[in-house]
């Protein structure tokens, strides 16, 4: 199988995990689509009746082109259950997302859910996190100073384009990224850019996620993490 | 003096402290207003060649009607001196900001500042922090959420409006008052809620400041706290 393949082997596989009634948020990414795509079928051919919280406006017009029920964030009190990609996940569950653009809010809703789990094609699994470029996601005014100030501490900071113009998050924010290489201390890392003052969120999700579907060539590994 | 008198003084005693040549931060608020009005007639009269960073739209729009020159924070690479007021200082020059809606880019120009001033009438000298509201600037997605969070921690959580609106700051975020009444542990309240998904800044302006101006009746006193 091919990356596409794996991603919507793993798509598919937790899309079973969606329950009748359930309030549900639908994650950003190329997974993630053929996760929605396979939800879409769901709700067509057997009437499946739930409700979707998205993160991001992406989402948003793919699961109201299927059918899809969609609420604002702030419409619901919980989210039962969150499905959403990952950039890499390391060896003991912890997660660098934010690849799509969408990190902030996949953050807020991962964050309200009482259940949340990864689906990931068998590449993103590593043992140390950090190949993957960390995105940050800064406040405009004031940007060029957190830029400066990554690139004095050594972070390798590029500026998240989209053509010859930065980046603009769905909150028009906008994405520097950390070419680390690897991160010996998660935890560390995460503390010092949230005391970054105009930084607005880290792509490190720590200590979140509690299952990982992960494709592997020979069908979809389930892995609990916490 | 009256407050507005006391305001008044403090921002004229302030102006005095801004050089030629100097790149000033210009903060936001009714003292601000005072101290920017003289900077402009310094700036007329005496031929005061500085350039201004503003914390807030307001600002800037004051200060280019007075003929003050205004950069973009990203067009500089540093400010000499930052002069800005403050809505409550306690004994150990600890304070809270954003009354006025703007604590974010004041923070970020605090944060880039060489030498960082508050200007304020005696009523804002406090033994202890809290009596003033704290605002806490918050990510519209999700925003109830933090609400809620915040509302079950006992913190008296209030919107900020505008009319029958939800007030928007200058990066169109909403700001949630919390009623503390006191704050025994600054350093701890700070850290929750910079830990908190949603959250992009808070009130808390901690080991920030440099001196303080204080109008008193009997003239300005100033302080020197770091």
């Amino acid at each position: 199988m091919d990356q596409n393949e794996l991603k919507s082997l793993v798509g598919r596989a937790a899309v079973e995990y969606i329950k009748d009634g359930m309030i549900v948020g639908l994650g950003t990414g190329s997974t993630v689509r053929y996760m929605v795509d396979a939800l879409g079928e769901r709700v067509k051919n057997e009437g499946l009746n739930i409700i979707g919280v998205t993160t991001s406006n992406r989402t948003t017009k793919q699961a109201q082109s299927l059918g899809i029920t969609i609420k604002d964030i702030d419409e619901v009190d919980h989210i039962d259950l969150t499905i959403d990609g990952a950039d890499e996940i390391s060896d003991d569950f912890q997660g660098i997302k934010g690849g799509g653009g969408a990190l902030l809010w996949e953050k807020i809703v991962a964050d309200i859910s009482k259940h949340y789990m990864w689906i990931v094609d068998e590449s993103k699994m590593v043992h140390q996190l950090g190949t993957f470029p960390l995105p940050v996601e800064v406040i405009p005014f004031g940007a060029q100073h957190v830029f400066n100030k990554l690139a004095a501490k050594g972070y390798q900071p590029t500026w998240r384009m989209d053509g010859d113009q930065r980046y603009r998050t769905d909150e028009n924010d906008y994405i520097i990224d950390l070419h680390l290489g690897k991160i010996d201390d998660p935890q560390a890392m995460a503390e010092e850019l949230i005391h970054m003052v105009g930084v607005v969120e880290h792509g490190l999700f720590l200590n979140r996620v509690n299952d990982v579907i992960v494709g592997r060539q020979n069908g979809p590994e389930i892995l609990h993490a916490r």
